[in-house]
């Protein structure tokens, strides 16, 4: 690659609208990600980027670029293939908890890279904190040791994994350039590659309570990761799955934690466990361990019958720091719930996800600003299931507070649609369409 | 104004094509100028504004926030009213170096900010510092003394003035969004109003040698310059004009002095002269010192007739510093000289204006980037002009250079296309269009 790559020229090729050359762009994220590309041209790239749009081939280069701008593990030498799933975020998605420790006993190693909670939705590595003690920072030296040691680790990026992705997540931040799929694409799968997945399978949600609220945007966002992926050398297909209403009945940090416990268990909602069970046996399929999908689910659902799942579960929380013990008990309880009661008679219809993850988020559950801390304790967790049929007056949901403010009842009721007639669909099967 | 203007709300809006309101391009450009905007979200705008556009309302607002962010110069109790000529850039266009002292014989003061030599172009301040010991920067108070003293100063824009202008031009020269006439309109226009000038005749160029290519081009940026003026409350027209030719025979920062004292002298080449009259005569008629045209040319070539132009130049060489004597002899000359020959009978044609520009830059007439030093001697002189007949072997040019290349002759002669047929016309009025 010439060491004089013109950045200006790169800008105003991408404000005409040409497509880089892979080499270009290599140049431009790797001189970026060692601050010899000041954050203002970097910052216009985005925006002419965002605006004029980049190829399938350019996300590529992209993703690449961004994957080797810092450390690449490599986990061949585990004996189990390196497994990982990714959810594009919703209300109550607490299956990354279930799916972990579970696909590490189905023949899988899993090194979890994870994010925090994200605009109205939860993140995998909050829930993880409300157990007392539990690390999420993990060093490279500590991932290696525990994936050695028990096949699983959750962890948050850290500094040494696709340091690229940091910076211009940044820079998209402040410049409103978050909301694009090539951008969106290339830093989930760099840091899935950079973690060392050779498998990676995606769960797209679509729907209220999802960013995708429509199933084209959910196809087009499901083919481009796919394909990123596939073409840094691992396999990957994505499931689109339906985010019109919570999954399972716990929404809210430690709430989710105790229903994905509930689900190891061999108990908990069906949605939730269902769900597991499938992207669980996809990522086998995909990694080879198990093509047979029947075989693929015997297994799985095994691993949880026996017990298994919940002990690598709890192994997993001791090797992290977490107290073991505290998943026995009530997990943070809130000092204050409230009923949420049906104001007519009718069946449970509609769900607006966004509001109600944006309720979660204003009683402390999520962030407004990176700054903000997490209260582990608030939440709300559903007492009915989507079409159930509710009484006026009867409790559908409980909301738990941190302090008595009589108003959210009412604005968690105010969320939910009752409507006389059934809703046409109330299938425990979440899975929309399948892409590979 | 809001204080809480959102920096990515309003990046956000303009990336998705919506118009801002007036107040918040003030506030972003005020803030911007403060540096309580970073740069990052600066640039970001810049290419989003760049590849969505900006409304005439928007570059109104955009001209106003610029010339706000500085000193505004208020000359109304000079007596004489404060006008101006902006040129857009062309080959040879020394006529703001005839037109500040002529102007200012003629019922006119002139407080003329100028720039320096952009791409191709020459700059006024370039060639005023050919005279040894000119000074083009004056503060506040020497510019307030010096137009009262003698009714003109010419200098450059010092950081009193417009300072948000600079900001946003080092800005857009890094992130490649120069070219855009929103842009180019608010910055020349911000520094006209922040000089005081209350009337601004601006020469528009179009064709080879000029940035605007076609008659298109030149008519889009004369329209808005002229609106965005006017906004201003400034009285305003355009002259689009002719720069498929170099004006007048000198191309060079001491050969434009050189020439440009000649037609102050009542002689020199008639396309020079002719537009610098029609150009002081357009001001003295919109300043409303002289509304009728044919009075207006006649006081203006007087002044030229009389020596009274000439020695309102002097006194504005003495004022700023330099060595009037140098007026008298030969100004920087040269150590080599190379004949222009013609290579085939005909009549000289057209001229490749940008090609020319470009080696009187490679000779180090211009600079390549900001830091370069200028060398005053170079540059070409015409010894025929357009559609003069030339023989296979003549001299239609001389090359002067600061050493013995022997190739810049065959370089410069490439510059120029020679036909059997006259070209269509060579008017000495070089005024294709006015617009008002």
């Amino acid at each position: 690659l010439s060491a004089a790559l013109d950045a200006r020229a790169f800008l105003r090729d991408k404000r005409n609208g040409r497509e880089h050359p892979a080499g270009a762009i290599a140049e431009f994220v790797a001189r970026a990600a060692r601050r010899e590309i000041p954050d203002y041209q970097v910052s216009a790239w985005l925006m002419a980027a965002f605006l004029r749009g980049l190829s399938e081939g350019e996300t590529a280069a992209l993703t690449e670029a961004m994957t080797r701008s810092g450390r690449v593990f490599d986990w061949s030498a585990m004996g189990a293939p390196a497994a990982d799933k990714h959810s594009t975020g919703g209300i109550g998605d607490k299956i990354s908890l279930i799916l972990a420790p579970l696909a590490a006993c189905c023949g899988v190693c899993v090194p979890m890279v994870s994010g925090r909670g994200l605009g109205h939705t939860g993140g995998t590595l909050d829930k993880l904190e409300s157990i007392p003690g539990f690390r999420t920072a993990l060093n490279a030296d500590a991932m290696c040791a525990q994936l050695e040691r028990i096949g699983v680790f959750m962890a948050g990026q850290g500094p040494e994994l696709a340091p690229a992705d940091g910076l211009l997540y940044s820079l998209r931040d402040v410049t409103s350039t978050v909301e694009f799929q090539p951008f969106i694409v290339s830093s989930i799968v760099s840091k899935k590659i950079a973690e060392g997945a050779r498998t990676v399978v995606y769960d797209v949600k679509c729907g209220s309570g999802a960013f995708m609220r429509t199933i084209d945007e959910a196809r087009s966002l499901a083919r481009r990761l796919v394909a990123a992926t596939r073409a840094m050398g691992a396999a990957s297909a994505a499931l689109i799955t339906d985010m019109s209403w919570p999954i399972g009945a716990a929404i809210g940090n430690a709430l989710e934690v105790t229903e994905a416990l509930e689900v190891l268990r061999g108990s908990g909602p069906v949605e939730a466990r269902e769900l597991s069970v499938t992207l669980t046996a996809e990522m086998m399929r995909l990694a080879n361990v198990e093509p047979d999908a029947a075989r693929a689910r015997s297994r799985v659902t095994t691993a949880l019958s026996s017990g298994a799942a919940l002990e690598k579960f709890r192994a997993l929380v001791a090797a992290q720091g977490g107290e073991a013990r505290a998943l026995d008990g009530a997990l943070h309880p809130a000092p204050e719930r409230f009923e949420v009661q049906a104001r007519r008679d009718g069946h449970l219809a509609a769900c607006d996800g966004f509001a109600l993850g944006e309720l979660v988020v204003a009683m402390g559950g999520g962030r407004r600003q990176a700054s903000d801390a997490i209260d582990p304790r608030v939440g709300v967790t559903m007492l009915k299931r989507r079409g159930d049929l509710v009484r006026r007056g009867e409790a559908f949901a409980i909301v738990h507070a941190a302090s008595a403010d009589e108003t959210l009842a009412a604005r968690a009721a105010a969320c939910f649609e009752i409507t006389a007639a059934p809703p046409a669909s109330h299938a425990a099967d979440l899975v929309i369409e399948r892409i590979a």
